[in-house]
């Protein structure tokens, strides 16, 4: 060959996905090459767009050929780096926005089969059309793709019932770093034919082979639903009220949703319309749902009997159960505006760590006191979905100060929490993963055989360390 | 070494076990090595019966050093050969019984930590005295080992609900084959911090490594149950009614059994004390069962219009909801004891074959069709899991017929079936695994891609091909 390879690749590229296809411009590649919290700004050699599962293989092939990394990215709203290349511009970006059809609905079977383009909310919107409920909900839903979801396993507010992403897929198709397609879009709930190798994929990070389309596993659309805000006197209180409702609920508890009162004085302060919606303040909040089938009369009746246990048993304090539609937005309004009103009460510090359910409590407690000692004046905004342990301990600077010295602190006090994560048999990354941003940790918190083992497989996926390098682990050395 | 390898390596293995924990005479030996259905019968060097974790781990690294193969056995109730060693008596048998202490129950957080030698029966129990509920359940519940459970992703009655052994775990411990210790017994239910090892350990059936102990998932225990035989007019019905069951009850749908008029025939001619519990025969039949929070009345009403609404619309024919624990009981008993009716009537082929649900119609009729033509005058006893898609579609020979030439058929007929579940989207082995009987129907329905794949993850876990030889994959050539 005579060209210099990059330009050998982007023409084999261009013929592949075609001239609009194949972004080669700084102008337009813009938008794909920095992430959602504008920690990393990269460049690339091309983004290339395919718009079927052959393109994407011909892409892998070619860059394989070459030995050209490849990051694959989704809606690119991840939090770690994940889906965006490094900056010495050698990496090819695929973005798989337009390969973006729903493939098959199978009401019968509660299953359906989607691309990795399909923004999430659309196929919550395709599932709801027929009947049935894909239940993976957060707050990026109306630009994240599914497949990068399934990608990096995500959470969000419904896991106590339905699981995290990984739980809700039957069947994958891939494009693994050679360029070869496993087709593995089985829509199967039993299945014992070998390794579970799509489990690999999910939260792999795009590291072992790219998601091309999936089977999702849907559930019934609950035709009921209660909602209450519940005061409690500790996060203590909290555990043990989530563990009465799961038993008596017979496990139809859909969300559960720790607050502390500094969270809801945020949202007061910063949120237009908002308002507490109990007659006096409390430290401590749960937000709980309830969904299932017959009507919401029932179970909002059953909710009522729980909490009047709760109250003389001393797990809570007051309470309201929504009446209205409306009053059960504003329920939800105020924990899903924390993060805004954190984010307009100045430099925020944000902390995604998970323990068992049961360490909640202490967690809390000793994470307080330790930035009391590192950071004093420092707000702790700690609430989360404390339903599956997983807890947003967030810090905001104090009230009118600098933001620059209390930033600078940020790695230190980071490490301490999550040191007392891991102390409580904890994970440093609950729901975000690994990246580009947390590999220190992951080196650090899964070191020794664990980091070998994912090393190896990385390896046997992966020799050449092509597919988005500089994520989660490098393959062993050859 | 002057002494040959074995007796060096019997040596080094009575130091760690003790010679209690070490059996070398055949008359101790023999129970461990003949499989559950008796289609093997192995030889082994040893039959070492390890206490603890760093016995099992120091096992496996003399066996490493000394390239001697390594087969770990729980209950030894699997179905496919998977637990016993080969004929030829050069391997290590580690049998996991005396590893069998509960280590720890964590009410609060819903899990408990278990060791690998521990009788699912007695997991089962010591969950119920939490106040919780493990919910696998199988037949051999009284004898298999809980290792042996997750190392083969062990289904059951409670699937639909609940998930495989694989959906109830959260964190392993784990002997590696070269002998180090993977510590993974994390007790989160978030946490995205590389791949899901424990998902490839889960359903590896002991080739990638042994399960040492286990961090297992549980669930409320339902206050209420009700429970319902229904006649339906075909298979179709049966999954229709099963879709609007889901919906209706909010998912709390436990157990939808489907089984064929002849399957209750073979009940009432050999089994005692079983009758009819409806006044006239029909062709189709589903047990059905709810389970969840309140009392047991509420649940059997919403049970109750739920089959008034099938029988209106055609979906039903008849039905009993048991109005008491006896009648439940009889009821599971027309269920459970189909396999020991079946054996009663004589010689036997199975096949435990799993498609989507909405398939699973299609699936019985050709079958059924394929059966008719290929063995004329044999006996199909269609019954199982229909709520995930797994039909146990087995054949008994014509009465008082030659057993000899219709077991001869069986390879073919099996050959047959198979590929029409391949054909449909199924699968070849829905809860049995691979072991050593199913390994060339692996490579003929996941050849390829995934076969590669397969024995890619085997050589990055286990490149001397030592643990569990000749089961489900070699690794790749070196």
């Amino acid at each position: 060959m005579s060209a210099p390879l990059p330009s050998a690749l982007l023409e084999r590229l261009r013929a592949i996905v075609g001239p609009r296809g194949c972004l080669e411009v700084e102008a337009d590649q813009a938008p794909y090459l920095r992430d959602e919290r504008d920690l990393y700004r990269g460049r690339a050699v091309a983004v290339v767009r395919p718009r079927t599962t052959a393109e994407v293989a011909a892409i892998v092939t070619a860059c394989a050929e070459a030995r050209v990394g490849i990051v694959p990215q989704g809606g690119n709203t991840g939090y770690v780096g994940g889906s965006v290349p490094g900056e010495d511009g050698t990496e090819v970006l695929v973005s798989l926005s337009r390969l973006n059809r729903i493939r098959d609905i199978d009401a019968l079977n509660y299953t359906m089969t989607v691309e990795a383009g399909c923004v999430l909310a659309e196929v919550q919107r395709a599932a709801r059309e027929a009947g049935r409920l894909f239940p993976l909900s957060l707050a990026a839903e109306g630009s994240c793709q599914i497949g990068g979801n399934l990608s990096t396993n995500a959470g969000g507010t419904a896991v106590l019932r339905y699981g995290n992403a990984r739980d809700l897929v039957l069947g994958l198709e891939v494009v693994l770093p050679d360029g070869s397609v496993w087709d593995g879009l089985r829509r199967l709930r039993k299945d014992n034919t070998g390794y579970d190798l799509k489990q690999l994929l999910l939260g792999a990070e795009g590291t072992l082979g790219i998601i091309t389309a999936a089977v999702l596993a849907l559930h019934p659309l609950p035709s009921a639903v209660a909602t209450a805000l519940v005061a409690v006197p500790d996060p203590r209180a909290a555990t043990r009220l989530l563990a009465t409702l799961r038993s008596a609920s017979g496990d139809q508890v859909t969300t559960f949703e720790y607050l502390q009162r500094r969270c809801l004085e945020l949202v007061f302060a910063h949120i237009e319309g908002s308002a507490d919606p109990l007659p006096r303040p409390y430290g401590h909040y749960v937000l709980a749902e309830l969904s299932g089938g017959g009507e919401d009369g029932a179970l909002a009746a059953l909710l009522e009997e729980v909490l009047a246990e709760a109250f003389e048993a001393g797990l809570a304090l007051d309470g309201v159960v929504a009446a209205s539609r409306e009053q059960r937005a504003r329920l939800w309004g105020l924990r899903e505006t924390v993060p805004e009103a954190q984010k307009r009460a100045g430099a925020c510090l944000k902390h995604d760590i998970s323990v068992p359910v049961s360490r909640v409590p202490e967690l809390i407690e000793r994470a307080t006191g330790l930035v009391e000692a590192a950071l004093p004046g420092a707000r702790v905004v700690a609430f989360g979905h404390v339903g599956d342990g997983n807890v947003h301990f967030n810090l905001s600077q104090a009230h009118g100060s600098d933001p620059e010295p209390f930033l600078a602190r940020g790695p230190d006090v980071a490490r301490q929490i999550h040191d007392l994560a891991a102390e409580l048999g904890g994970s440093f990354s609950a729901e975000h993963g690994v990246g580009r941003l947390k590999r220190p940790e992951l080196e650090r918190y899964r070191g020794g055989v664990e980091h070998d083992l994912l090393r190896a497989v990385k390896g046997a996926f992966d020799p050449l360390g092509i597919m988005n390098p500089g994520k989660v682990v490098d393959p062993p050395r050859r």
